[in-house]
């Protein structure tokens, strides 16, 4: 099932951080800062400026990306959970 | 009974989950995030720009789309609800 | 009496919902989405761009609409009860 | 006692409803709404372009005018109450 | 002890209300409105448009002033109170 | 210890009210409006318009300042405190 | 592990007071003040002006920088904490 981001939202899956180390030792809870981090499944074709060129986006699919601790909107897509955000509210690549 | 939308508000009728499965089981409630899927009903001309040419809509009729969580007018016709959002404020195309 | 909307504000009448079927039976209280349509009385000239032109209104007199549920300036002209938005605030043309 | 409005502003002196009738008959209490009405004592300049040139007012001296239900600065000028509104706030010309 | 304001900003010392009359007959306590008129002390230079070039102040150094009862910054210079306005902020001249 | 501010940013130091008279009298707590006062200790480049040039600044290094009574940025250097403002919130030149 | 930082974010390292002299003397805790410092980790491209072309950013890998007490995105980068701030808001240079 998927999602076609309008403007310049990006589609984002969060990355949930392990449970378990490597080696196979239960891991302590992850910090809450660790959720902010997530992978890019689709991005939008982006906003045009006044002239009605497209600006460009700032991420691509696969990218590993940091995202800010509030904001977005949560979508559900199947059994799986996303966030959309605009791309300027990106904070960088991994 | 019809509305024509102004601008560049998008006329969205908003999905309702199935309580029933394909072999008549009933399902559990649907969560929230199911509600946020509508169907586009009718669109708006679109917004002018400072030279007065109609910038292209993002969403047409019968495209199902994702809603936010917030914002919209609700607005009745016959006995139908439906939801008016701008057309940059839906998140995308499904 | 009259009212002359000035710049691109719409003077509206609310349309009352019917309290008798066309039979004569009591209707039960209309539900409060109802109260959300109207009739355009008058509109004002519309307002200027940079270059001093009108920009055209979106709606004309007797036009039948579809009003926001919150905003708007209510106004009393002799007995009757009236509301002024602006016309890009008006959702749409039924 | 005069007062000069700047920029955009318009002095406005607001009608007080009657309280007897023509006949001599004590009225009852005026609605709120009916305070809204007002008659225009003064009108600035206008404001100006990016290029200088000035505006045109909306309103000029003894327009009855449809005033806001908030907004406004009011102000005294000997014993007189007035209230001065931008001219874009005026809702309308009667 | 001087101040001279930046940009468009306006120095005005506010009129206290007189609080006998001419004949020396102790006055009741003013209204606050009347505490809201002032005189220009000094003005800035004004703003600049974006070609650089200064915009017109609409006060002038001894110009009697209607302020808004809401706004400014209080100074002190020696012994007396001040009150500086962006010169958009004052409401018209007495 | 230096700071160098960025953009239009102004490094001002407060002006401590005297708390001795010239003739070594006590004199009583100085009233918060004085401590409004500061000297310039260091001023950014300036901030750039559209073409790219940098936009003058309105105070220069050693000039004794107004400012306004909230806002502004406290920073320490080693074991002084300064305020930073931007340059168009600074009120005027003492 | 890397952070790049898009359009005119800044990762900036917050600089830990001291805990104990040079002598070895255990000091006193610091101040808050002392914790807005910090030393710049990575810089983005910059944003763009209406032509495409990127601003230039005001502060470089290494600067050590004056952050303002509120603001920016706090994130996690291994086992060490860091804070993005956009260009514009980095107080100064130290």
């Amino acid at each position: 099932r998927r999602l076609v981001p309008l403007l310049d939202r990006v589609l984002v899956q969060r990355i949930e951080p392990p449970t378990k180390s490597i080696g196979g030792v239960l891991l302590p809870e992850s910090t809450q800062s660790k959720l902010n981090e997530g992978v890019v499944i689709s991005v939008g074709p982006g906003r045009r400026d006044k002239e009605g060129s497209l600006l460009p986006m700032g991420v691509k699919v696969d990218d590993k990306v940091m995202l800010p601790q509030y904001g977005g909107n949560e979508v559900t897509l199947g059994d799986e959970d996303y966030v959309l955000f605009r791309d300027e509210d990106i904070l960088g690549v991994l």
